[in-house]
């Protein structure tokens, strides 16, 4: 698809000469001939024509929106019809605090609600099992169905989109349902994302989130899913991440082949057992980093677009297009952000979510400047909101689809980046596909090796990253506030809540809902997560629904490679 | 040009019926069909596809760079080659203050320098004519020879690019042609520009610096131009400057035109005087705004690439290769920038910036984002030339020559703005050019209507302002700093150096050489700009200089329109 052959526009009267005109006038002007290559590899020209890319090819490459191949655009209207959903990651504190800082950041402007819970609920804790100095720094601590509520109070949770960073086993989502049956809001009306139930990313490139086993997270996600096409309509419990592998050190080529090959495991997995695909594939969703090295990203995502929906239709038979939607959310990387003139990440950030805005993605966070250092403070916060509706209604960046759309340069590497990826899920297909692939240490091995390739970049100066390693400041004029720490006693309140909350619920109830959780983890005819939502509803902490599922289910080794 | 029959393209097979689909799908998911135009009134579609442009239109339109019709850019390489000069307008307080500040921020990456002068400067005064009070708070105070010496101290003005905020009669030049002398470095080795030589745009939008009668103004530009032409091989004695018309409200399509029709009348005035087209087209230069209006700003500046090509070879005749390139300094937009949360403006100037990076042009200046309240402080200054940095450097922008070109939209978008552009010129052309144009007050009125429409729209809501007209905060809770007036003893000390100055230089020498100048002014065969060289060069100061040929040459009035 991507070989470009002489064709047809070669016959352009002049084209040759201007060409061979244009090279020596280069030629005298450029002594240095390096080769430029981008992130994944690819080598990037000085100059890019129609000899590159021809609009001849328009209908086999780029079509139109909503339609395959899909590159231009997931959706007939894209923006026109309805921007980006604005998704500010938030969470820290107390649910008290979660719920003051989401109001403020609905109310600038942010069109949908996340939530990060904090570190010890990653590691599958409740808040008497740790330090509470450690507490809600990084996110919220929420351990049970009381605190969600805290969280969502005054919140009307069946119209508002909510984005979960929830590992498997999705204790936050069982804990937002409790919330729904008290309020009597139908589960139908809860919409949102159980944003980091790839386990496998997190296997890979996040060991903090890995709470079970890998064959235990891989039955947990079957039976989430499974839940979700029965009874949440508008939730979508995957969302295969590529944002830990690329932070971690993949390219962006690999990132979005890996998290392609991931999608393809999680599909293969439910077609297993026996779930037609255009149930499942329409809930999928995908989570990408977005770095600053602007032209590839840009590239990167109308060419994931265009593979996803190839391999929906070819290697499942996807009949729905609902199905074949590649629909993503974006993070501007922070891996590109720097400690040093904490300011500049401004530029950063701005420049990075031009590009996903021109990859065409649904879904965008933009990270505050000082995220470098602390979970943001709602100054920063508020920045970096304010730059989505800047380059929004400001620089009308939404008023065309596919904006650079036919672009040589754009259209060109589009292209390479597609072959790039295909080879490195054709690579993992090889290895028995992605569970076997990240079983095996494989997907790991080549991460660190483009990890290890980029930080050679910049320790020689090749890669420059301004005021670390060029265009240093003497002195540092400006000083970045950390956001403070919690105070304690609020944490000591909070873990005393706990307590009060569980001196209070019914044991007898919480401890039958506890086992029958653990039962269906033994049974292949049960779904476990309906348990753990009925657990949680019955007043089972975080904790202890962790606990349980990892004595069944296996607790996650970090692999350790040779 | 502009206008898109429907072409072979078409027969693409199933182009139509897909468009078709295509249209059905939007309008599904659109019920709004408002229009929507960009701020040169050209309207916007949904979507651009080959049938708005095609790669057949190659040679026509595009080309390659550095040859006709130039639209991909000036030189074979660009920024492969070459990236833009970063230069950094700075200016203020005292000679010693400026020169301190120049130095840090050549350290920081910036490799051009710039002066602005005191508004006192502007107003054809020397300090110790005005209130001390209103010294060197917007720029530096520079009355004589003595003065650009102390800005210069330190710095190889034989070795530097100097652009100087320097109106007619060009004094600031004419002491650093003083300071060369003094050092004995070589006329032929000054480069730079004379970047507010352009006294129409003065005229029509920036009444501070209007210090000569609009005759008076020509004369001395012609003469100015004459000398360089003679003695200053490397200094671009034009820069016909848009940003003025922009940021009086002018269209991004009105400014390009007016300018274009600007540096037509100079050129014709130049021919009139019996000069050869080649001798003075290729110092040419052009200053403009860039606005946030991303695709608009890109589009104009290849417009306007392309149009320049054709005036210099159609109207003139022009047979050098050097006297065809467009080469422009570009500004990012004062006028877009909010005081209200402050920081947001660093999102705003990244925006801006990248769309003049994608337009091609040759210098640049990044807005401080305190520009709004006061000269920049030091800190916000390199927060703008790293903002530079970074998208140069890490998002590697200038990787590809031209790289959106090909894009439907964009190609689109540049023929819809250069046949707006044209429009323009011929209206000015009709109006018997531009000197008459603004002598009877038609460009004024055209920007104030403009004026009044846009602001219209702001009012209304249509055009959202954040911050401003939309997602306005509760509270600021970022403060700036202004930068601080300089202390009045550091002024009233310039003062008292000035006086200084003036009782020890010879006083015969310098009336003599003023009387000279004035003569020179009265005399059509004397170059006056090449008089009052020698009279800076004497000890006459800039508040004499301009009072003499105020006196000669009359004093700038303002239009007052009806």
């Amino acid at each position: 698809m991507s070989t470009h052959e002489k064709d047809v526009q070669f016959t352009l009267p002049g084209f040759e000469q201007a060409e061979a005109r244009w090279k020596e006038g280069y030629s005298n002007q450029v002594n240095d001939h390096c080769e430029v290559k981008n992130r994944s590899g690819i080598e990037i020209k000085a100059l890019y024509t129609t000899a590159d890319w021809s609009s001849d090819r328009y209908m086999d490459h780029l079509g139109f929106p909503g339609e395959p191949p899909m590159t231009r655009g997931i959706y007939p209207s894209m923006y026109r019809g309805r921007t980006w959903t604005q998704r500010q990651l938030i969470g820290l504190g107390t649910p008290d605090d979660y719920n003051t800082r989401t109001r403020e950041i609905l109310s600038s402007g942010a069109s949908a609600l996340s939530l990060i819970p904090c570190n010890s609920v990653y590691r599958g804790y409740d808040a008497d099992q740790v330090d509470p100095l450690l507490l809600g720094t990084c996110g919220t601590v929420i351990n049970t169905v009381e605190d969600m509520g805290v969280c969502m109070e005054g919140i009307d949770i069946g119209n508002v989109s909510i984005g979960l960073n929830d590992p498997s086993p999705f204790t936050l989502l069982a804990f937002l349902l409790g919330v729904a049956r008290r309020r009597g809001i139908p589960f139908e009306k809860i919409s949102g994302t159980s944003n980091q139930s790839d386990y496998i990313s997190h296997f890979v490139a996040n060991h903090m989130f890995f709470r079970l086993s890998l064959p235990g997270a891989r039955r947990v996600l079957l039976d989430h899913i499974t839940f979700a096409n029965q009874q949440l309509p508008h939730w979508n419990p995957v969302s295969v991440v590529g944002q830990h592998m690329q932070q971690g050190g993949a390219t962006p080529a690999e990132a979005m082949g890996f998290t392609l090959s991931t999608a393809i495991q999680y599909a293969n997995d439910c077609v297993e057992r026996g779930l037609d695909p255009d149930t499942f594939l329409p809930r999928f969703t995908f989570f990408f980093d977005i770095s600053i090295s602007f032209f590839e990203e840009v590239a990167k995502f109308r060419a994931g677009r265009r593979i996803w929906q190839r391999i929906v239709r070819e290697r499942f038979g996807a009949r729905d297009p609902r199905s074949w939607r590649f629909k993503f959310h974006g993070q501007t990387s922070g891996a590109d952000l720097t400690r040093q003139q904490p300011l500049n990440n401004i530029a950063r950030v701005t420049t990075q979510a031009i590009a996903g805005i021109f990859g065409g993605l649904q879904s965008l966070h933009t990270d505050a400047y000082d995220e470098v250092v602390s979970t943001p403070t709602d100054h920063a916060a508020r920045i970096a909101i304010a730059t989505q509706n800047i380059v929004r209604d400001e620089a009308h960046l939404t008023d065309v689809i596919d904006p650079l759309g036919g672009s040589f340069y754009v259209e060109s590497l589009t292209n390479d980046m597609e072959e790039e990826i295909e080879a490195i899920i054709a690579r993992i297909d090889a290895a028995g596909g992605m569970y076997k692939a990240v079983e095996a240490g494989l997907v790991q091995g080549m991460i660190g090796d483009s990890a290890l390739a980029f930080q050679e970049k910049v320790d020689s100066g090749d890669e420059k990253i301004v005021g670390v390693n060029a265009f240093k400041a003497e002195k540092e004029n400006f000083k970045v506030e950390p956001q403070a720490y919690p105070p304690l006693e609020r944490m000591e309140a909070q873990v005393a809540r706990l307590k009060t909350f569980k001196a209070e619920r019914s044991q007898a109830e919480a401890s039958r809902a506890l086992d029958a959780m653990a039962r269906a983890a033994n049974s292949k005819d049960e779904n476990v997560f309906e348990k753990l939502v009925e657990a949680a509803y019955a007043g089972a902490t975080h904790g202890e629904i962790c606990a349980g599922l990892r004595r069944e289910l296996g607790f996650g080794e970090p692999l350790v490679l040779a």
